[in-house]
């Protein structure tokens, strides 16, 4: 039996991921449930991109992704499920929620769109198909069910994807990032990853967030900066972070979800 | 052995809801746990009676529901459990929690009050009887000790029940529906089902929440509707919903859990 | 397969935990995961010391604990993984989290730092030692390696052990309590045990958080007082707690976390 990895906007205060895990379990009796997280923002459909594929570096080979973002339950966009080449299997909506995490898991070696009734509950509801679709063909792939089984095969090209936000654009100076996420302290979470920018830790740069170029130095860890000093540092995605020791980098430099970065390294001036 | 699906009102931030689920392993090593939620409002019976029942339809066939939304712990109410037609059990107090749940599972076939105290944890506080009862009765079940070594034989019409919110009245005009929750975006859920009004998709119909009659559709989704519109639609437990889309139908209409909404629909004038 | 006790401060809205889990579901498929609870205060650490050791009451006797408030990630504190005289085994950080829990479970009977690399996940992060270091430790832990695999002998008399909270001091007039925690109600959770004060249900005692000496009755439930009395009552953790029925002692005596209470029994009178 393979292990479901479980992940929603969903939040815990209702009974809607509780409903869905009894569904699996109906299905896939004993199956090993992770709820990675059922706090993603509300119809948020990249943050919830963001972690999923993030989690890929970490669970099971065997694993069966579920993820339900779905702010357009009730319309035509189509139910998903793919196979991976490192052989995990996710489940979900075509909105670009697993596009790149299937690409993580090292590309889509099969699709379809999830048109076999007899494996959904019923009857289906408008508004509700993480539990009368999604979770219960995540709970038949969880027992074996082979991935043809459940609808039309897809062509990967015709999957929506949303615009990547994780590539760079060189504009002669510098590189610009995009801030991904704002933790409850503050701290911007940008879409570079920690080793694109070729940094050492130390290295000094400049960076501007829409109001003018500010120093700023890399750090391995927070404890390496003073109070109130604004750094780079790793963050728990291995993404660089924009932050303030003991303060806040969002209100100190306002800034916004969605919102660019320019990083200029000391080599963007030739050092 | 038997899926555990467990309900209470102990939230997440303390270890309640941990402590109770170490108890069940130690007692039935490897047992299924669902947590359909542990948001249930402080005490609130009726709402996690809505909840249980509501899941009955999702959970599998032979699980051990365990409910704790316990006001009365420390006084002498009963605890109960219940063996149903579907094959189900349910563990809990004797204050209206379980029993809406143990009929939509078929009606009670057998019933006990935990009275053998060899199956409950020593010393039994006075305060956690999710802990030191219920938690530790429901991993028996699970692990397959027969429902009448528990305690005495119960007769079901002793047990506590809750005054019918979900039954209409029907008053000459109209049917007479109770709000049963308002949920975080002032969506106000009727103790009507979906089905019983006899209502298509598209309908116009007249309610008044005691302030006068206003016009409303009865719509599929949330889709339907104009921003800022009053309409009716099926929620997630294919209950009736009064909602604004984009708005707050609790707060347009100062709506209150236990309030009466009239629904007058347009045969009840004879069309 | 060991079953594996989760505690840590990581909170619900972001993946750590999830993240976590899956770290353990890898190396160890189908593990059983007791999420005891992830809401310890940020780096509590004497508070998720004191859940941890309660928790020894309740948990399966073979299980691993894995416990992770770390303030000092990233520093040169050590892991560490100790087995203790009933059988379990814990895990993490070298900050006094685990000796007392270690202490309830009979003691240390053996105790290794977590040097050996090969049981970690590389890269191993600066800040999230839960994810890259403890947890993957705990999964090999539950699925049979040895607990020496995993380091170098420590000597227990050379880890950090929180100051002694439990501890009464006696000065002669009655016993000198500490807040442990302060929960939403305003209860003040006392590092007095029930039994320790040799107190009888009903019995009138004196108390003194810093403000005077006050009247309180120590009562079995918060039934047993009238609203707006102050009272001694024995909370889920068998301590005792200060609490006024149906009001809030940490407003009325302005009581924190870490502040001392005096109560003087009738017999420090020689009653």
């Amino acid at each position: 039996m393979r292990p479901v990895c479980f992940l929603s906007d969903f939040g815990l205060t209702d009974d809607f991921a509780g409903t869905c895990k009894g569904v699996m379990l109906r299905i896939a009796p004993g199956v090993s449930i992770v709820d990675l997280t059922h706090e993603v923002p509300g119809f948020g459909v990249a943050t919830g991109a963001e972690i999923l594929q993030h989690a890929t570096r970490y669970m099971p080979a065997d694993t069966v992704y579920l993820a339900v973002v779905d702010p357009g339950v009730g319309t035509e966009r189509r139910g998903l499920a793919l196979r991976t080449e490192s052989g995990a299997l996710l489940v979900g909506p075509d909105n670009g929620l697993l596009v790149s995490a299937a690409e993580s898991l090292g590309g889509i070696l099969g699709a379809c769109a999830l048109t076999e009734e007899r494996f959904h509950l019923h009857p289906v509801s408008n508004t509700f198909h993480g539990r009368d679709v999604f979770a219960p063909v995540a709970a038949h792939l969880a027992a074996g069910v082979g991935l043809s089984d459940f609808g039309e095969p897809v062509d990967p090209s015709s999957m929506m994807r949303l615009s990547p936000a994780s590539t760079l654009v060189d504009e002669g100076e510098g590189l610009v990032a995009h801030i991904i996420s704002i933790d409850r302290f503050g701290n911007a979470r940008l879409s570079v990853m920690q080793e694109e920018p070729g940094l050492e830790y130390g290295d000094g740069l400049r960076v501007d967030a829409g109001d003018g170029e500010m120093s700023v130095r890399y750090v391995e860890t927070f404890g390496s900066a003073k109070a109130g000093e604004l750094v780079l540092v790793p963050d728990s995605h291995w993404r660089l972070s924009l932050a303030i020791n003991k303060g806040s980098a969002a209100h100190a430099l306002a800034l916004e979800v969605g919102g660019g970065v320019r990083l200029i390294t000391p080599t963007d001036h030739g050092d």
